[in-house]
């Protein structure tokens, strides 16, 4: 009854145009103000997720990190592919950070693996095949997770810093519904599986990237979010302005984490 | 992939004023405007909850039962714990009908488990202690499942006919939160406790009972009933005049019960 849903701002993404402007610009008082915005609406976390950063990589990562430890005390999930990127962000971090992440591919066992051992933070694994492709089912997803599982250990990296990303494709996917089922199962059946209570992490919106109508899409989200927080989900990211996504969280938290419900506290 | 949550309307309750007055003065029409009301929401059965009906009881629920299935085919669950009540309306049932419920309690095992035998139809088994007391926790609810199932074995009852209500207490109770989780356990595990897939139900208002903002009320209501469904709910007992709530339920179904999803289908 302790259990709670960590809520990770997912607005700090290139896609976002002012944050893409900001990080070009070296500016950093967009991205301040979205970070104050995001905890402001009850973020635990903030994910930054710059894209790829083709120039200046490691100068941009640092003015970000950075900027965001200025604006908040709250963990920074390093969200990015390339390993110079994290090396850079985690060398100027002060603060809890976690690194959004690796996988059984090669190139990121070898460069991404290895930076959450040297620099003693958490690390999500995504149960993705090494090609990088989804898996079918929840049985895949499950295998997968033992390999990332013995990756960390013979890295020498503490399971509890092991967080596990299950991988939830978009709904209108080749059975979309059947896949977002499979997820459930895979955060539920985890912690037996590994023997610990092993943290997990889902991003919302992945359900619901592509095409359609915004409404529906957020309908869909926040009918799936209690599933997932039922099932057990550690963390989610969430974009901290969906007010009523982030509604739907707070009351999903006191359900599973209150001994005592009274009506003001929702 | 096919199994799907079947949406009972609750809106025929005595404590609605103009469906007592109805009944009173054995007026057809408000109660076949409601059904009506309710079937184009999309309520697959109709729950008929008349009160105790202290005058005329047989007349009364006789009376109900013709309205109702003069104006829709949807089956009829008939709640009450009259005995002459159940047994009136079932005689004249001529549809699908279900009776709403009986526990261990002895005057219920007697007198109205053995209708769910004469009439032949389904019947809603309450998780409750034999003297009326809401269990205290899982392992409880599923020690008084394992006798349910007993009690209709003994009287000849095919198992399938058996729906089990875990009974949901208000969230503002002593231990609401942790109650309301561990109905979400009970109907994971009752499948495999008894063996078989046995239906399960739950009235959703019952977590909301008492006093408390109406908002606040429905915001808890639907972030909950997707935890239900996620659990393997087969029925639940809803408003149907909860737009919202209605909502979410069909977005439930499009999740757990489609091969493929199209955004025209929410």
């Amino acid at each position: 009854m302790t259990k709670q849903l960590i809520i990770i701002a997912d607005n700090l993404q290139i896609t976002n145009q002012t944050i893409e402007r900001a990080i070009v610009n070296y500016d950093p008082e967009p991205i301040a103000t979205m970070v104050k915005k995001c905890e402001a609406a009850g973020a635990q976390a903030i994910d930054i997720n710059p894209g790829p950063i083709p120039l200046n990589t490691k100068e941009k990562m640092a003015f970000l990190v950075n900027t965001i430890q200025s604006a908040t005390d709250l963990p920074i999930v390093i969200d990015t592919a390339n390993p110079a990127a994290i090396c850079a962000g985690l060398k100027e971090n002060r603060k809890k950070a976690i690194i959004n992440g690796f996988s059984l591919e090669p190139v990121k066992l070898k460069k991404i693996l290895p930076l959450a051992k040297r620099f003693n933070v958490e690390i999500i694994g995504y149960l993705l095949h090494p090609d990088g492709h989804v898996p079918a089912n929840a049985h895949d997803r499950l295998q997968i997770a033992v390999e990332i599982f013995k990756a960390c250990e013979n890295e020498g990296i503490d399971k509890n810093s092991l967080i596990i990303d299950p991988i939830l494709p978009p709904v209108n996917w080749e059975k979309g519904p059947f896949q977002a089922l499979e997820v459930l199962s895979v955060i539920k059946i985890l912690p037996e599986l590994l023997g610990f209570p092993v943290k997990t992490v889902v991003g919302l919106s992945n359900l619901t990237a592509g095409k359609g109508e915004r409404a529906k899409k957020l309908l869909l989200e926040r009918t799936y979010l209690p599933m997932l927080c039922a099932s057990g989900l550690s963390m989610v990211l969430l974009n901290m302005f969906h007010h009523e996504t982030i509604e739907i969280a707070k009351v999903c938290n006191t359900i599973i984490s209150k001994d005592i419900f009274t009506w003001e506290e929702i």
